[in-house]
This record gives C-alpha cells, structure tokens and sequence, in this order.
C-alpha cells in the first residue's frame, strides 16, 4: 500500500469522515456563484467564496467563466454553452472519485480518461414541442482507464464513484431549485 | 421594438423554431466534454466538437477546464469543484433565457446580475450517513436585473426564463446518466 500514490490525502478524508460523525454542523456547505449579463446570451460567472466547516471559506484564487451560445445558434460563442458545465461537473466529479477510491483499495493508476456525451433535443428549449425536455434526454460517460488492477477492479472504481459522487447524484435525481428576483 | 437590442437574434430563434417543427432530427444535438486525470482529486476537461443540425459542429476555440478541491478537504485548489460547476451552468442558462424573453418581449434590459448558492451536506459523499444525498439539498438563484419595465414583467422574464431552461430542468428532473469502463 505505501508504494501507490495517486496524491488523494485519503487519510485526511477519512479523519474528516469520523469527525464529522459527530458534527453535522461542520459538513453543511454552501457553494456559490455570482453571474453577469454581458450581452446576448453570453454572461460571466465568478466562483471563489464558499462557506463550509462553520465559517467562510475561499478558493486559493478567483475564476471567471463565460457562457455563450455556439454561432448555429445566432449568438457569439465566447463560452461553452451553460448545458456543457454540467458534463464538466460530471466528468471532473466521476474522475475525482475514481482517483480516491483508487488510493483508499491500493490501486496504482497509470491513466483515467473520459468521455461525457449528453443527448439534447433543442425543441425542448426551443418551444417546438412541449412533450420535449428542456434538458438532456440522457448522457452516458465512458471511462479508458490504465491501472494496475483487473478490468473487474477498474469496473468497480468507477462503480464506487458512482455511488458517492455529488453531481452523478445532482443530475440523476431531482434537486429543489428556487429562484427569485431580489 | 426596434430601438430594444439586448444582443440576441430573436428572429433567428423564431426561425429556427419553424424550421424544426418539419426536422425534428436536425433538433437533436450531443454535447460533449472529454476529461484527462492530472492527480489527486484533480482533472482538466476539454470542450469543442459538438453534434448538431444533422452534422458535427465545433465551438470557435477549445477550451479547457480544470477542476479540484479545496484546501480544506486535503487537496490543492486547482481549479473549483466539481459541484461548483453546476452553478455555472445553472446562472449562465437562466441569464441567456432572461435575455432573450426580454429581446422577444421588447423590454431592454441594463443590467442582470444572479447570485446561486446551492447547500450541500457533505457527509453524503464522504460516507459518513448513507441517509443523506451526495447531491445538493437545495439551490436557490437570486436576481438583480436593472431594466425598463415593471417588478411584474421582470418577475415575468425571469420565470419564462426558468420554464425554457436546460439546465433548470437538468437539476430539477432526473436524467437518466450511465457509466461504462470501456
């Protein structure tokens, strides 16, 4: 076990496991975003504060990221379309995962890459049919991973991911949304 | 009407909408995000190509975004989490949506400002209580928009905003997600 690395501090999240134990308190976080119009249908959107563990909390450094329509939909381009970050949360999250869950059963990894594909009929968004989704009709994820372990082992890294991972959950089941005008 | 330009191409949409009515097939697009493992919790993901309108399509630029976790969970802050990033998508697709009503209902915006917070008990990732979600509890959006009409036509665009949504309805409905190791 203490020759594998795959730099997740694994011993640290399992201290945090027993301490919040006995703190819920400590493990309500709250992730935040700040959005600004800037024209047509391309906006920035600034991410650093959070709060977690009873106090505010902050990314070592701010980021700033922009969302556009693609040009075939009449618009500018200057981003990736809001719909993309969701297989960014999904792809980042299911890595994340991967790569923990690796640490914690030994297993060396060499590799993880992914896929995210998310199926989207824009009739939905679009007003053409109101029996469509405004949202995606499914999305499948497809991992190539190299690590020392059987293909049965990779397949139950991914599995175990799976099973904790905080936007494969988010995008699975509903969430309750609210949103107001101040 | 003709002196309201808030940057969108409404007439494009609408044509788009009658277009489609007679091609739902050109109506279905993949969106796609491809993830590299860096180490640790931490992972860049690349978006470019997409499918749409019956051919394959591709943003102007690639970009690249790299995702991590803070410091106070052992990690090293690379890039926001995973989670954050459904915030992203969340604020930039409510403020596209918002632009564009206002645009179709002539009412020039001069400013749209959003905060998001999602709350999220993270004792469901780490495992210590299998009876709460890994996903957010709750999300709440909150709007500030500066614009020539009344609170009522504001509230208006904004919930027109979120009955058009992509990403509210992702959050709000489950998707069906699946995850393979090829």
């Amino acid at each position: 076990m203490s020759t594998i690395n795959n730099g997740v501090n694994v011993q640290a999240l399992l201290d945090a496991r027993e301490v919040l134990k006995g703190a819920p308190e400590a493990a309500q976080f709250t992730w935040r975003a700040s959005s600004t119009w800037q024209n047509g249908v391309h906006s920035t959107v600034t991410i650093q504060k959070f709060f977690g563990l009873g106090q505010e909390q902050a990314h070592k450094t701010e980021t700033v990221f922009s969302a556009d329509h693609p040009e075939v939909f009449a618009a500018e381009d200057n981003g990736v379309t809001p719909i993309e970050y969701l297989l960014v949360g999904l792809a980042s999250c299911l890595t994340a995962g991967v790569a923990s869950v690796a640490q914690n059963r030994g297993i060396q990894l060499r590799s993880v890459e992914s896929t995210v594909e998310g199926n989207h009929d824009i009739r939905g968004i679009l007003g053409v049919d109101s029996d469509v989704r405004n949202g995606y009709n499914d999305v499948k994820v497809t991992f190539n991973i190299d690590a020392d372990a059987s293909k049965e082992e990779i397949e139950a890294l991914v599995a175990q991911s799976q099973k904790r991972s905080a936007v494969y959950d988010a995008l699975t089941n509903p969430t309750n949304v609210t949103v107001e005008v101040a």
